[in-house]
């Protein structure tokens, strides 16, 4: 299918866009201010339309069900996570695997199930691999990641010794707000985001409970000792940020030495953050968001001592999966975020210049179909996960003539 | 607002209705048959629209902050709950009483909070009224239901010696699915339901939990001896009916003896049903719906001994209150639901021969507004509450002229 850029421009004409250039208080360099000055006026609208590239889509795989998200082998097959629990190959043909052996039970149900995986940044030499999951537990469920050695055996693949490295805590009996994507820092060390599951005891301001956290640890499960709250009392150590609702999107951006996250706010406060250690992103206390009513929450945009967005949606898009753009296919989007989204069931690009969103353009409206994550392949090709029973996995590539 | 005729009509032909008339399973007649045979064919649409009537629409009452509940006192004023936590009574001109005094301490968060009014079936002699509402607890919170004497002093409602006379277990710890819909039957005995509270432990087919019930209790808080399940071992004796997922409907239908039930399903399973004394409505085992993403829920729409509903709706409207119209100014509505709705922002009348949906109008749509609940007045006339921060309530009556 072939995606011309006259009609990805129509998608744009939807958005208005805010006329002048505001003071920017979001520049990327520095140290953040706490009690920074808040959000530029209308940030939910980019200042201009991104420009537009024509883009071809095919078909990589299909037959998946509720694909979360995927890794590359350095031989260039894809590890795919499915929701309702298993793991597979697939050849660079798209043909699958047969599940693998060794995963670990998970509940699935609702947005719970097997999640996230990543690769160990010495996979190439020990083979470990990273998996998040629902849980079940005692009470309920909590997120874990695992690790463990992949072989293959058969034709599928196989996780050998298989171990719990982290638990989030406390155990939450529903399976909704799970976050729980992966990604290795330039430190070496594994930052997992954790949803707030939805309690009514708002854990994302509690420093003794993982909700609504971002975490790093190493990748053996210890914990870093100069982690924001290692040695703070009553503070789990594991802590990295707080004030999160339901982050889904985790991505380093290696140019600018940067932590992207996006996570789900409320209604019209999904956003986009820049991660630093010991923050506090402000979930429930400040959002741009509604509840579903439209009754305000919390105190309201701003607060000191709580960091503002880079960026946010309103109406929301349900922002399910993020990428740093850095390949060469698409020379524009060079350094630019790829944000999946499962309500909005789009691609959006937000167009990054001097830190700051210039420009953000809607792909893949035309597909009706919902996005669970998106990656840059090795070969600078972006590829998207479809949500839903019979899922697939697409790739972008610039139209040709 | 003078609504026309036509214009009803209009919002009626979005939808589409099913040729001739199947066998007619949903019989109102004799006991229910476990395993029944499945809702009939295209039980989602209605089998003809409904013969619609021109009606014009008044505002009551308006600044009402997320009304939630009406009832009628025996001098015309009205008693209504606003979620937040506060009680008023509003005069026959509209006017609002200050906040009641007495009130217990509610969660008013997402959808929990002060909910349902009723007033006891003696009320002109005893002063009765009782109140649902979401209790803070530890660990979470619950559905209590509580009744207190009605007196006023300086113009403002005052409960006095307000006693908890049932508290639903266990305690969660979200605000999700709560229910908590309350009716009188002619037995005298006081009917509640209580949602499943999104918890992954799908307490609905546990008989040791409340969650996903229907209870029936004395109005002293006591519990029926001949209720189904007393005595049973393991059982929670207060339990009526079995299997909801969210039910925000009840109403008893005097003329034909039956009280009726609604309730929010998954994504096209909201459905309509009759309540009978220890049935088994299903949820999570069986349902219309799928998940949000699309996924089956349970094991499909039907299965032995789990009773399929009346009638049920795809796409999902989120119905959200329940009345059986008995007045006389639509005469052509009488014997006639009327079904709120909160997403679906409109009116529903599900017009009923022989115990069976034979026809569905659809009002309000053109006030684009989240409607709470439904109630007849001792006028005749329909009023509705409207969901949100200036919320108001409306009054239904034939157009003239």
């Amino acid at each position: 299918m072939r995606q011309t850029c006259a009609s990805v421009l129509s998608a744009i004409t939807v958005l208005t866009f805010a006329l002048g250039a505001a003071a920017d208080p979001n520049s990327l360099d520095g140290p953040p201010a706490i009690g920074q000055s808040p959000a530029f006026p209308n940030q939910t609208r980019a200042i201009r339309p991104a420009a537009c590239a024509a883009y071809h889509v095919e078909t990589v795989a299909e037959g998946l069900d509720h694909p979360w998200s995927l890794a590359w082998l350095p031989d260039g097959r894809m590890l795919v996570t499915e929701r309702p629990g298993r793991l597979r190959l697939i050849s660079s043909d798209g043909a699958l695997s047969p599940p693998a052996s060794g995963l670990p039970a998970v509940r699935a149900q609702d947005t719970g199930g097997l999640l996230d995986v990543a690769l160990d940044p010495a996979f190439a030499e020990n083979r470990l691999v990273y998996l998040t999951y629902l849980e079940p537990r005692d009470g309920g469920s909590g997120i874990a990641v695992a690790r463990a050695r992949l072989t293959e055996s058969n034709g599928a693949p196989v996780l050998d010794g298989l171990t719990v490295i982290f638990r989030a805590t406390p155990n939450v009996d529903n399976a909704l707000n799970v976050g729980s994507r992966l990604a290795f820092g330039p430190d070496g060390l594994l930052y997992v985001t954790l949803g707030d599951r939805m309690t009514e005891s708002h854990q994302a301001q509690d420093l003794s409970s993982d909700l609504g956290k971002v975490v790093r640890i190493a990748s053996d499960g210890s914990i870093p000792t100069d982690n924001p709250f290692a040695g703070a009392p009553g503070a789990r150590p594991e802590i990295f940020t707080l004030g999160h609702r339901n982050p889904e999107g985790l991505a380093f951006d290696s140019a600018r030495g940067v932590l992207w996250e996006h996570e789900n706010g409320p209604r019209g406060g999904d956003k986009v953050n820049v991660i630093r250690p010991g923050l506090n992103y402000g979930w429930p206390e400040i959002t741009y968001g509604a509840d579903y009513t439209g009754e305000p929450i919390g105190s309201g945009t701003q607060k000191p001592g709580m960091i503002q967005p880079i960026y946010y949606w309103d109406p929301s898009i349900a922002p399910s999966g993020l990428a740093v753009y850095t390949g060469d296919l698409f020379p524009d989007w060079k350094g630019d975020l790829l944000v999946g989204a499962l309500k909005g069931r789009r691609l959006v690009r937000l167009h990054l210049e001097d830190g700051r969103v210039a420009g953000e353009e809607v792909l893949l409206t035309e597909l009706k179909e919902r996005i669970r994550d998106v990656r840059q392949g090795p070969d600078g090709a972006v590829y998207v996960l479809t949500d839903n029973a019979s899922g697939r996995i697409l790739r972008l590539t610039p139209a040709v003539g």
